[in-house]
């Protein structure tokens, strides 16, 4: 029987990574810092809300920093803390298993 | 920059996996066959109607089977398939990475 602590952190993990876009943005993230409208052209599947709200999340849980640039027209980056590049094994895993998933189909 | 092809391998798996409860039942069924009523027990959070459309979808997919014993009153079970236990790594790294988020809590 599965200790509740263990079931337990996987629902931790999937209650901030769980939604739709927010590994795939990690995903793009590791490679490098982007623009809100490059991460909007990476994921076109997104809303302009959503990605908001999701990058919001990830900032709020400390695993993306947000930086604006005081600049005209002013720019806006977002890029993974120290925290954040934890994830990488993460989007590693789902990516193999995304590839399984596909080469089946 | 990220191609295309890796990026939507991460939407791929996400699109099956990204669901609240979806990685944590997964987890449980790691453990061996479990009856519906057991995996209400162990995530108490998940509707019935939910965890049945959950259990459907990983069904679809190939990922889980569906088996019904003749018996008074009627059992059913669901367990991974072969193809099912090739989400074990997915589990393990999303066990460790939400671990690592309670930790710093």
């Amino acid at each position: 029987m599965k200790s509740s602590v263990s079931g337990c952190s996987v629902e931790e993990a999937m209650r901030l990574l769980g939604g739709r876009w927010r590994l795939l943005l990690v995903s793009y993230l590791l490679d490098g810092p982007k623009r809100f409208g490059e991460l909007r052209k990476d994921v076109p599947g997104i809303s302009q809300r959503m990605l908001t709200l999701d990058l919001r999340a990830l900032e709020d849980a400390g695993l993306v920093r947000r930086t604006v640039f005081a600049e005209v027209p002013v720019k806006v980056e977002y890029q993974l803390t120290e925290d954040g590049l934890r994830m990488e094994p993460v989007v590693a895993v789902m990516k193999a298993f995304g590839l399984w998933l596909k080469s089946r189909a």
